[in-house]
């Protein structure tokens, strides 16, 4: 494990940022190709509250969270925090003073690959947190890692510079140099959503809007009659 | 996996699903003599809604939701549509595109064997989901399966049909043969659990109500003073 | 398994269990030198209650829950029940029956290592309840266990007796020698948070508060700036 | 859970059972369509044996082992002992005493959706055992359930008669209606298979013979060289 | 946690020990009234070993193994070093240096909760190891944990001087105070188990040798006939 | 997804990737200052083989080996398959007709983060197989993914070209550019182990050898005979 601070990662284009916040994990992980998601197992301690930021990541030793101290101050105005493990843990490494701590200095959610606590208090704060457990087992301040290299959680990448966008589905995580195409396939996404919104309401049907009846087809998908039905050859395929 | 899409599935009698949903699952599932159960894993995305439905299944490919589409169309008024899966998967396979469509129909809710996103959408809308997972990650629409035949969740045989009732507690199947059964048995045990709550209410135990003191006496339990307790001896057991 | 239920457990001081239950799980936790969490896996079924009280305990056959009828008796004012069980399980032993015989007591909540059900009745009641999971399969009254000599759950013994903490954070057990220790401590430590909250609003880092620049150095942390880092040397560490 | 025991359930042909034991798990599975996998958690204690047999199917309750009794009874030569649980279980139930009995009647193997223990004298005495877990944790005979009702594992439905096979890759099911359509199958998939192997042997590549170079093109993949590459836009997917 | 070694911890007489070795961990376990397990999750690396011994415990950190070089100080002829750790964790805190330590100073084998590595070389010496995880991940030696103080494995508490006993099926753990209880139970149940199993070998059904056809009789359970049953109402119950 | 193929990925030299072969994998992950492991559920199918060649890396759709077909095509002389999913799955994906494939080319491996089967034969094949689960459930080839971009596997990237080192310990990853590096630490550790395995032999203590007692003292750590121990003040901390 490298032993290293890195300090001034350029932050993404605010206004960019609030644009990604706007659209939502599951419509910007769709424009990046169906990239970029950390998985399903980082749920919110909060509902109802969406967030996009520039990420500041810092990788601990498990039950340890002395390098969110040193990653604490590198952050700044609308950062995200994303805390990595250097191996699987349930133990609290956040918990209300770091919060308080980074919300002085504008940054706005901790994502956590191990455990967050206080959690009634963060939700007061108003403070987003994502994490893969709540536990209120405590941490020490004595092994060292890195802040703003490259991690890695749920098998997907985060780069220090990165933007991160998470609401009440997930996160998801755009690379920095990918914020604009992500922006345009979110943009061209929410039009053709809205469209196809507009028709569902209407009655139409996802078979028909997508040509799905000739894929069916096909792929030898036939059709036939309850009634008509062979009951005894339609035990569960499991 | 049969490729077969089975259409005009019987509808149960609508007032009596009614009142299925109205007594909830746990007494469903003590109705049916303790079967039925989606097990602990499928939770609501939403708290405090309870929903009854004729089941329309669909069986999908992991990250794949061709059959979804198949299914919307077999789905109508007061329906639940209930997506298992061929193996084990944490993608999101249906969102708020979906509710849209199954709404404009009439039907209700989703229960999905892998993961649902758009999830503060749907709980806007009232569509009623309880999924394995919540996730963004997002499907193709390339591999076939089948709708309205028999599948497996949590160990739990759904056929189309059948009475899905989901609420806090999670989901129960009532198979559409004994539908009429499992109303009789909510019927018993709500009186002998209203009687039993008055009683509780006014003091008395379970230990006497049910007649368990004999019970423990019978396996051999005994009764001692804190005090006069060996602590040596009673180290857990594990 | 010994077949034993255990009368007349002490109780500890009322004035004493309501602090506790006011300073919280995470500052108990941490006043008892990090020890005392059941972990991260027992989530409260309700958000922003706080419980504090004696432990009754149970040792239940999985799938049965006969234990709870005789823990019931032993339970009175301001009382947690802690249900554990012999093996996992992820089965429903206790529901609206149960909380309304304890809340007749005065209990207030209980722990349980399986699952709870009626969720929804005992959020209405405001009866507290943490759990493994959530699910309606029922249980049989038919195999022995004991009440009140110790268990554990999570790994963590809990003796009848001690003093169980409960909030939105998980829940923590205080051996009843320990309770004026744990007090001191959280006095000691609330303290200590408050000083640092102070400090951290007025925008002073952990890293100085702390001393943790030296440590990070002694550690052989170093820094370097973003624009001067060798890219290709930074893949990730996993 | 219905509380019967099914008697006089048909063997199949052994001679058929015979060679879907000589055509193994993965061919047999195939065979089906790629249906009847009871999954990949329930592993073999040894190494290099092959079985199958007709299906005699148990419902125990989590710890008790009361219907395995009643499942002995009703096995006979070459069969298989297939005993499913009313709820997930790490528990032991299933060792060498039953073992013992079984092979004096001429069954050969069990599959058990929970714990066997005694896997050394198992190993010793050559009776095949597949399972979930290994355990010492021993089960009471307590509560009841039944034997020769279909029973799910891994999703999967089993019933009495049909065919279990059981190799080093795990246990398939083959419903005793479609015996010979899997003899069919698994003759055609060998023969097919074989040709494969003989060309691959000489070199040949599946990418040609199955024509998949068409798939790729069809699917957007193309090909590039290392070093002409963007290594900058080929960060991980995730 | 406390930051503590305790020397001089008694050893249970050799002999007995040798005793408790030869029945091996699933009689030891009933001959405990089922207790003393440390679960289905702590698997031998090797086949066909089976070992007793005086704990020697040790409580480390996650991704820590400074306090079991403590720990080895304090092994010596025919112990069991068991190494439990203060929080979940797949790492590697043993290896084949370790085990040449140990096996110098006398000591048979290692019960692992987290990881152990080397385990070819492990298997070469004939040096026992049972453990949770098999990784390479190595640890560092930088935090405070204890010796020989009480520790939970699975829910199982094990003390130091208490006996380990460990074979194919797992680790049982056997109270210091109740090794003679252990014994003198494992005396009974080995002449019980032999004259059962010859009445198996005869054809005996536990059936009745147990007297369970009157048990099945008490709690309902009924025969029916394959060819007389209503193959309509026995679909699984799930 | 990028649906990308890359072909003529450089091979490191072989006579490297021997020697790396030779140290296996827990010193070359030592060596690589502790970084490069797969995880502990990455398991062999096989004991007693230890392999290292390059990385021909696949990442595959859940249930669809299509890219193994066109990863075959890729591999050579002494390379290891690296199959990688989009999503978590159990399913079978590679299996003998593969590996006869791969044998023919020259490659020696298979690194699987989804499932193996027919692992009779491939034991028998000696083609080594290291995989998260084996499982018979077959695949489909009908959707893209790509051959030899960078994947991630347990948290840690692979990148075609790299070096994989697989033994009874599991799998490391040797980034092509540390290959040097990872030699020369390999012989540093092994001239370490080697001095400290002869200390131990002697009877030295790591306590010693390490100067670990000072590091005990400094962490508090103290000694007590157990005579001299409370015990009540010993309970668990779980």
């Amino acid at each position: 494990m490298r032993r290293l601070v890195v300090t001034d990662v350029p932050r993404p284009d605010p206004a960019k940022v609030r644009r990604l916040e706007g659209y939502g994990t599951a419509t910007v992980h769709e424009a990046l190709g169906r990239t970029g998601s950390l998985g399903p197992d980082l749920r919110p301690i909060q509902q109802g509250m969406a967030v996009a930021g520039r990420a500041v990541t810092a990788l601990c030793w498990p039950g340890d969270n002395l390098m969110i101290h040193a990653a604490v101050e590198q952050c700044g105005e609308g950062d995200v925090l994303v805390v990595a493990m250097a191996g699987p843990s349930t133990w609290g490494v956040f918990g209300d003073l770091f919060a308080t701590a980074l919300q002085h200095r504008g940054a706005r959610a901790v994502v956590c690959d191990a455990a967050v606590r206080d959690t009634a208090t963060l939700r007061e704060m108003g403070f987003g947190a994502w994490s893969r457990h709540v536990s209120v087992q405590g941490s020490v301040k004595a092994t060292a890692g890195n802040v703003n290299l490259p991690v890695v959680i749920s098998g997907q990448v985060v780069e220090a510079g990165d933007v991160v966008v998470a609401d009440d589905d997930g996160v998801v995580v755009v690379p920095r140099g990918r914020v604009d195409e992500a922006l345009l396939g979110c943009e061209a996404r929410e039009a053709k959503e809205a469209a196809t919104r507009a028709a569902f309401l209407e009655g139409q049907l996802g078979l028909d809007r997508y040509g799905l009846r000739a894929v069916l087809a096909d792929l030898g998908v036939s059709y036939r009659r309850w009634d008509e039905l062979d009951r005894d050859a339609v035990r569960s395929d499991g």
